[in-house]
Parts: C-alpha cells; sequence; structure tokens
C-alpha cells in the first residue's frame, strides 16, 4: 500500500463514494495504486475517478430491422475513424411495453458516458431526470416534440418523404393509394403519415379510412397482416405506401404468396432505403434516408457531449429524396 | 463515514485494489456505504467487490448480416425470460483484419464477466489466456479444433448441412454444382467446404476447381461477385450452393440483374435459413440452422459459466436440415 503513503481514509472513502473535495492528485495517486495492481489497466477503476464508464448505452427497438443494423455500422465506423475507446452497451427492445424508462435505470446503474436511442417512448420525467444528472441523450430517427424539453437528434425530413412519395405515385396516375403505418405514437410516424395525407389533400383526393392500416409494430410481419387487410376483398388500390422499407418486405411477400404482381397489379413502396431493397430481386421504390450517416452523426454527438465539446441542443434533420426502383409503375 | 466505522484504511485499499483477506462482511459494508451515497445503486461499485461487471462482451463479424440480428435476439430472449441482470457489449467487426484480440484487450479492461463470439479468429495465445484468469468465452456458430485448448461452443452439424445439401442437388439431377465460399480460415466454413466436396465424391463426381470460388468475406457483396465469376461465360453449372443464405443473396441480386432465371436457368441453394429466406420473393432452398436456439443457449451457457454453474467443457452441434423451397429445381 505504498502507493497509498498520504493518503487518509477519508480520500479514500471520498474517493470510492464518489464524493467532490478529493483533490486530482490524490485521485490519480489511488486510481495508479489500483492500476499498478491490477493485470490490466481497470477501465471500471478509471471510470471510479470519472464518475463514469466509457460506454455508451444504445436502445434499439428491433434489432432485425436492417435500418438498425446500418445505422449501428455507422456507429462503429465513426469510433474506428476517430479511434475512439467508446463501447456499445446494446439493449434490444423485442417487447414494446418494455420500452424505455427501464432501460434508461439499467444505463444509470452501469453509469454510461451517454445514451443513444432509437425510440422516443421515454418518458418526460426521465428525459428531465437525464438532464439534471448530465447524462446525454441522443434520438435516433426520432424526436420529442414538446416545449417542456428538448432532446438532441438526428434523423430525416420525415414529412416531406412521404409526401414527396405520394406525390410521386399520384402523378404515375395512382387515385387509390393505400397506406401502412406502425403505431402513431412517435412524431416521426405521424409526420410520415401526415405527408401522405397532406399530398392526397393537395391533390383534391380524400383520405379513405378504409385505404389505410395502423400495425401494432413495424415489422415485416404485420406488413404481410397489413396487405392482406387492404388487399383481400374488392380493393380498388392500385398502391399501397409503407412507412418503412421493412414493412414493405411483408407487403411483397403477401403478394407473391397470393400471386399478386408488383407493379403490374400494384406498386408498392417503402422509406428508409436499407441495402435489401436495392436488390435487383427487391427493387424496391423509396425513400433514401443516409442511414449510415444518422449512424455516424449521433455517435459524433453523443462523444462531443459526453466531452463537453458540444453543450449547445443539436436537432439534424437530413434531407431524403425518392428512389425510383421497379415496385412501382405509371398507370 | 458513519457507515464506514471500524473499517481500517487497510481494508479499504485492499478492497479497491480487490486483493484478498477483506472479509465478505466488511466488503458488503463498504459496498452498502458506496449505495447508500450514490443516487441509484452503482454497478460499478458492486462491480469492484466482485472484480467484475454484468457486462458480457460480444464479438460479431459483420452486424448487417441477419444470422446475427437472429443470434442476438435469442440472447436477449434468455436473459428476458430468466430475468437476468447482464448487458451485452456489441462489438461490430467491419475489417476482419481487426480481429480478435484487440477486441479481448478492451473486453478485459472493461470487466466484463464473459465474452460471446461469433468469429474464431482469436489466437491460442489470448484463448489460453482467458483461461488463466478464469474469463469464460463461448463461439457461436464457430469452434476450435486444436489439441491444445478447449473452448466452449454452439453450433450445428456443417459438414452434415452441406453434404445433404449437396446430395439433393445431385439427386434432382445437377452435375454442374458450383459453390461460393468465403475465406477458409474457420473450421465452420471448410466443414461446409469438405460437405461439399464429400457428396460430390460419394456420387463419383469430379470436384472442379473451376466450379468453386473462396471469397474475400461472408457478405452479399461478395455473394454477386462470385456469381459474376461462375456464370459470365461458357458456365455449365445448372446449380450453385452458398455458403451462407447472405452470400445467396447476392447470388439472386446477379441472376436477377442479369435476367438468368431461378430455377429455371439455375438453382440456388444457402445456409442458415435466416428469416428472409423465407419471404415468398426469395423463397432460398437452404440449410436450417436453429438461429435463435443458438443464441439463447450460447447465453445460457455463458451466464451460467460466470455463476460457476457449469465448470466442464461444452461443445453443442444441433443437428440440421435441408429445407426446400423454389430455387432449386429438378432437372
Amino acid at each position: 500500500m505504498a502507493k497509498l503513503a498520504g493518503v487518509s481514509l477519508a480520500c479514500v472513502s471520498k474517493y470510492i463514494n464518489n464524493k467532490p473535495y478529493v483533490s486530482k492528485k490524490t485521485k490519480l495517486k489511488i486510481a495508479k495504486a489500483i492500476d499498478d495492481l491490477d493485470f490490466k489497466p481497470s477501465a471500471i477503476a478509471r471510470s471510479l475517478v470519472r464518475k463514469r464508464t466509457n460506454n455508451i448505452g444504445l436502445i434499439v427497438l428491433d434489432i432485425t430491422n436492417p435500418f438498425h443494423t446500418q445505422v449501428i455500422r455507422g456507429m462503429e465506423e465513426y469510433i474506428n475513424e476517430n479511434n475512439l475507446k467508446y463501447n456499445l452497451i446494446l439493449e434490444d427492445i423485442i417487447d414494446k411495453k418494455e420500452l424505455g424508462d427501464k432501460n434508461i435505470d439499467s444505463f444509470i446503474e452501469n453509469r454510461v458516458a451517454g445514451i443513444l436511442s432509437t425510440t422516443d417512448q421515454i418518458s418526460i420525467k426521465y428525459l428531465n431526470y437525464l438532464k439534471n444528472i448530465k447524462l446525454p441523450i441522443v434520438f435516433i430517427g426520432r424526436f420529442v416534440d414538446s416545449i417542456d424539453i428538448k432532446v438532441d437528434y438526428v434523423t430525416t425530413n420525415n414529412f416531406k418523404g412521404a409526401y414527396l412519395m405520394t406525390d410521386y405515385l399520384l402523378k404515375l396516375g395512382h387515385e387509390n393509394i393505400g397506406y401502412i403505418t406502425g403505431p402513431l405514437d412517435s412524431r416521426v410516424v405521424i409526420n410520415r403519415f401526415n405527408g401522405y395525407k397532406k399530398a392526397l389533400k393537395d391533390s383534391k383526393m380524400k383520405v379513405e379510412e378504409r385505404n389505410i392500416v395502423i400495425a401494432d409494430d413495424l415489422t415485416s410481419e404485420n406488413g404481410f397482416m397489413a396487405a392482406k387487410e387492404l388487399l383481400s376483398s374488392r380493393s380498388k388500390l392500385t398502391a399501397i405506401s409503407c412507412v418503412s422499407d421493412f414493412m414493405a418486405f411483408g407487403v411483397i411477400d403477401y403478394c407473391y404468396k397470393n400471386n399478386i404482381k408488383i407493379p403490374d397489379d400494384i406498386s408498392i413502396t417503402g422509406f428508409d432505403d436499407v441495402s435489401f431493397s436495392s436488390l435487383n430481386f427487391i427493387n424496391l421504390t423509396t425513400v433514401r434516408q443516409p442511414i449510415k450517416k444518422i449512424g455516424k452523426k449521433a455517435m459524433e454527438i453523443i462523444t462531443k457531449k459526453i466531452e463537453n465539446e458540444i453543450t449547445e441542443n443539436v436537432e439534424i434533420a437530413y434531407d431524403v429524396e425518392v428512389i425510383k426502383r421497379n415496385s412501382t409503375r405509371s398507370l
């Protein structure tokens, strides 16, 4: 314990309790004593000095959605390109009811340095709490629309994307355009839905309730079920626009199974442009989001917030574009 | 500091240095003092008592391969179903050259409780080191074939899977069967290749070098390039067997792009049976591995090893089956 000579019990206690009034020199002395005795320099011991680890908590709502793996790829690329020492703690949310606050609790307990989230289903109470304990959080492809709190986010212009896509279908001559969406409990999902409705209204078309399916979640399985609902009986639809590519895959699946030809019998569109969508056997007309760039930017913001290189609120909505492929045709 | 009354400086020093000879009662006293003073009970403080965190390091070679997201889904399900407190630290390996030992270093520094790996590109030296420091590691869909060391693993009968698939193609009347594989630096990849070759030999067919492509990695992009190599000029192939579904997606992509009809012009097979493969517009004949079950079992083993509920070596190879879909036809 020679290394700790001159360090009082009170100091060590304060140190392990993360209390203030331990001088930086003493902190380093204690940390060094720990490091010297460990086989490997312990990130844990260091985290006690700094009150946090090098881990960043990542909440993903459905890791099997390829949008999320491409976002993660972007994050890892940012870490590698900048030689950063951060690790991602992954929480893959399966059941939506388990969402949000519970994961935040687990992250706080593990002293993460920051939180990245692909869901906005986190209560204002918890968002305020994170603000109070100065734990940064960045939303990915999601944002909070509240006058009570501001949360950093990276997303795209969702309203514009859905508006442009619906407008593209209208210009191709489609008049009966179905819409498949997930639950309307997130601003991003609502904005896409509003984009669809506004484009119809601007073209003097009616928004027909029977042409719209609001599914319980954004999986391809629910895309399949929604297509069944829209296409099974006396449907006049000539096009279906989906809130995401992953849901559109379920719609295409249903059409293949029931010998409904795409785009001859029905035009299908998605939103995201995940890498699968550009494969020639899928060839999905969709709204392109710069997915990897979103992941990279989110990682840049969270690490800079952690290092106090950015202190102001960051709100980024990248532009989108309609990618025209063979799942749509002119009538 | 009343809570620490009766605890000597030496004891606290030993405690933060993780040295032995601190009684359990004293350890708990110190841990409690830390817990009481923190806003949240600190997993970090507790990890100092136990010399490890509740984090499990997961090395994934290419998170964009849907095989891996389904494995992760299985892991998360095991954690949820058993109410466990473990977190996954994700390392998505992009460039294979960066692989293995470097990630292990980072995990050790962060005091993970165990390591799960979808790659076997970890040196024997490091595997021995992990054994010495009693840090459990489980390979997923991979295994080490060495007389020097035993590593726990969960995989399937890869040789049998590839053998059965090649045999199925032979029975359909195919005589010129191409094979696309990744690098032959892993036992699992080699075993699948051997299964293909053995099935040909057992049917008195020659293994033709020009029918085989060994790609740099297992991505769909390389599947596309390999298909180009095999199918571009004077190819007599009537079938191509791929080492994974993800590579097969690249092959199907190439065929669609070049108007080569599946299965009329060429039969295509994969290996894994990821969820995309059963979609009606892909409908890939493949070898089914119980992917989620592999993830669940790997998580079960690593957590039981961590808790010392299992001490012996665990080697699991689940059975496989050929799933016959519409990407293959009888000649």
